[in-house]
């Protein structure tokens, strides 16, 4: 059975509502947090159902889509239109002060577009889904009775922290219980001798960022989303952002956690020591595991002091070797002193000029553009920034640069490399990829993804930007509207290249939802099955996150 | 049946042997590459092994010693004579060719005390076990033909890199395959303009550090031991040293391993882009489990690049709260140029001076100095070093220093710091401690322990040293020669204090051998049942490095 279904906002967010059902309108937000006590349970054997099983619609696999999907016997093919609701039958015992039906989207090869369609219409992480039930626990006791009684009961549960991953990794999709980290969101320590910051899960970025500056430090991460996003949930995701280049990954940088597994056990991993060679480093199961291991409440951080002299620049290059030369100098040169090094071609510029009126800081046109920050404690980074740019100039490596060292300019700069995205959301529909490669391959995807779509007379522009520092690339593709024809030719050719190159299919997103079906391409068979060993062993009966992460194992290998 | 063991030279090592034994003579190495086709079996159950087991002898618990030691009713007191042959019988078909004896050594709670023992008349490294069969593959598909060979058959096998571990994490004990890694050095690819080095796990870290320097890089970690410890071993206990502080440890320079689990599986995790979230980070299993769940094989690391100016500054101290003062002033100033800030107490200076004769590079006695290292690719470092040290002496908060930027001058200043356990041992029996405490704390412990053994008389020095920028102490106990009595009052003393405070009983010399009796009072019950859980799920019959890093449960925990 289908449905339409309509996007109403509901106070601040946006819910997927049935445009047939009265109990949710505009300004009426559903009462989120009351229990239902009927949840359906998830089986014990969920890993491996058995063909009657499946029958049955009582049992969940990893991928309960596709299992339903064959069940109707309907095209497999992603279709924003094949939203359904699988009626009451499946939903047992929803009581009369259900706050609103469950919606369920029924193919999951289909979320990664429905959620790019989402995403056009509201902007990132504008919508919500309605899971009928969210915890906000306090604390890791709290969480731990959570999730002991719904382990013991098979009911899975989804953690959520700030809800800001483009991967849909903290979106409930079917009857999970949401599990919000929001009201554990005291700092704890802040120890300004060592730099080591304590603090819980649901701590915001931004707040804490506001914490230690005080102090004379940073945070090791920087993100877009840091007014909303949650230090739990940048823990849970390995979360990467402009600052990977000098300070690393989080892999480096949490010195301790800790975590709340599947049965409800409190693990306490909460070291603040920057050496702790005791044992296994149990923390990174959890560090970009994506709450699948177990659930993070309380995080350990070693800050870096905050850089006393900031220069940037901005360089106009003629080719994409000439881009790598440069980068072989500024590592060279700039060393320790290096914080970004982020590369734009002329499609992402031209667009933000043209669809935002940010103007370009260098006046002439060129293929490709470098963004350049040095950070410091030493005064002479800016006369070191101007003294080797003047030399690649001499050296015709580049072709035209400008530098600042002051706050205004340096956000303005800033600015024009931060907002390709919502330029190109403005052009049309946007199929975004977050990818790592080679930088001696980097950026011959983007050429090659214009060349094979130059006769798809939909597309309306093919642009690569990215943190090159990282060997990061954010890859896109630009129609007027969804087209099915771009998207089933560029998914498997981009992932596929990727691939055959080494490079990851997910640079900094994590897996979530949307990549489940992409992760064979990046990691080995015997990469994949310790995964769904590690899963097994910490989580048996798969209530937490599921449908995340790790794919659904085929039929024909159960 | 115990009997006395002599030392004796082999070549360049050093080989326990019986006295009675006519087969091993200084000067004729046993042939330790002759296989032996009847090594004894581990028992699929030697996790849980039932009493009526203990007795036949056949079956190895997680810690045999002490079975064996309960079992002849002797004293589980260490001692260093009770050093013991099991006998003929229990070494089942031991041929003809035989090349030596195994030698068995008691009683597990002996290691350390041994290891001491050793350390102090042999130099650290100076000896090796004679396990009496040595593998040496090429390649990684030969360690998994090796570990298919030994899980099928349940045969030990502890894996060996360097051989430079200061906890015995590398060493055989009783009848185990030794599986080398030193044949499988080849450097596979160095990238210049990523930095990223990609290396078989038994290149020797020093011959990396030279490859890479050719280009303009240096490796993220220095030790002591860089001319024959390799790089698999270097990432199997996430060695640590002297460069922590700036570049972090081996969790966050290693970009992607490749690793042999139990039973013979290639695990391609040999990810060589900075940024990769695509599921579980499954590399970080391997990095610091000592051998214990894979065999590294190969290893990409991100290499730093080489610092064009260095500056070294000596500085003397009033008191530990003004050595934190100046740390404070340090980070906050250098920032990110800040490479060492090294603690040496009085005590350890006066040592290094009388014994080695090295002079200290000020002249006026103080309680506390302080090497402090910057390194950068800014040419002001020197003169910011001078700068922030003058306004240090102007507050009073440091008493005296100097600085040079002469290679030999700072080659002269890190001796100092670098030799402080060559003079100690030179004054007598060393005990020492490596663990990691909270700044606050680091100091009070030395203070504590000299307090507790003030009345002590064989007590010739205690004192403290480290890596202040680490929170990793190196506390150092001397006495005229091994005293029980310190043995007994030290140990738990200092690692329960070292609890306490939440510290860690091994900052980075890993749990090894030497520590698994105080695992648990730094981790937690529940990290330990998860380090069992994932062991037997990846180990399940236990065959890789046995009786390391996880403590023996307890008889009553079975």
């Amino acid at each position: 059975m289908s449905l339409t279904v309509r996007l109403a906002r509901v106070g601040d967010n946006y819910v997927l509502v049935k445009n047939s059902d009265p109990n949710l309108s505009p300004g009426s937000p559903p009462n989120l947090t009351n229990a239902k006590h009927s949840k359906r349970n998830l089986s014990n054997s969920s890993l491996s159902p058995t063909p009657g099983d499946k029958k049955s619609k009582i049992f969940i696999t990893p991928n309960r889509y596709a299992v339903l999907a064959s069940e109707e016997n309907e095209t497999t093919t992603p279709s924003i239109t094949s939203i359904s609701n699988h009626g009451n039958a499946h939903i047992p015992d929803q009581g009369e002060d259900s706050p609103a039906p469950l919606i369920y989207i029924k193919d999951i090869s289909n979320y990664s577009s429905f959620k790019n369609l989402l995403t056009n219409l509201t902007g990132p992480n504008g919508f919500t889904c309605d899971s009928g039930l969210v915890l906000r626990p306090k604390t890791a006791e709290d969480v731990s009775d959570i999730l002991k009684y719904c382990n013991d009961r098979s009911i899975a549960v989804c953690p959520q922290a700030g809800n800001t991953s483009v991967s849909s990794g903290s979106v409930a999709l079917f009857d999970e219980v949401v599990l919000s980290t929001e009201r554990m969101n005291n700092i704890i320590n802040f120890d300004p001798v060592s730099g080591v910051l304590v603090c819980e899960a649901g701590c915001v970025l931004e707040s804490l960022m506001k914490c230690v500056d005080g102090h004379g430090y940073m945070m090791p991460l920087d993100l877009g989303s840091k007014g909303s996003c949650q230090i739990g949930g940048n823990v849970s995701t390995n979360a990467g952002g402009i600052r990977v280049i000098r300070y690393g990954t989080l892999q480096g940088c949490v010195l301790g956690l800790e975590a709340v597994t599947a049965d409800g056990t409190i693990l306490d991993c909460l070291n603040t020591m920057r050496k702790d060679n005791t044992g296994y480093h149990l923390k990174h199961l959890f560090i970009g595991s994506e709450g699948t291991l177990g659930i993070v409440t309380k995080v350990a951080i070693l800050c870096p002091s905050l850089p006393k002299h900031v220069n940037v620049a901005f360089v106009g290059l003629d080719s994409y070797d000439k881009v790598l030369k440069l980068f072989s100098i500024a590592r060279a040169e700039f060393g320790e002193t290096l914080s970004s090094f982020e590369l734009l071609d002329n499609t992402a510029v031209t667009y933000v000029e043209s669809k935002l009126h940010h103007s370009c800081p260098i006046s002439n046109v060129h293929p490709f553009y470098v963004l350049i920050e040095l950070a410091s404690s030493q005064p002479t980074v800016g006369q070191h920034m101007e003294n080797v740019l003047e030399k690649a100039l001499g050296h015709s490596v580049i072709s035209d640069a400008t530098t600042t060292d002051q706050m205004s300019s340096i956000h303005k700069i800033w600015k024009v490399r931060e907002t390709v995205i919502e330029a190109l959301l403005k052009l049309g529909y946007v199929y975004s990829f977050d990818i790592s490669l080679p930088l001696c391959r980097f950026y011959e995807i983007v050429e090659l993804t214009r060349e094979k779509l130059k006769d798809v007379a939909d597309v309306k522009a093919v642009c690569g930007f990215g943190h090159i520092g990282d060997g990061n690339l954010h890859l896109n593709v630009v129609t007027s509207q969804r087209n099915e024809e771009v998207a089933r030719t560029i998914q498997p050719f981009i992932y596929g290249w990727t691939s055959k190159h080494r490079g990851s299919v997910s640079a900094e997103h994590g897996i979530g939802l949307s990549k489940t079906q992409y992760l064979e391409q990046t990691k080995s068979k015997s990469a994949i099955d310790l995964m769904r060993s590690l899963k097994h062993t910490m989580d048996p009966k798969c209530i937490l996150n599921p449908y995340k992460v790790i794919p659904a194992v085929a039929a024909s290998d159960q």
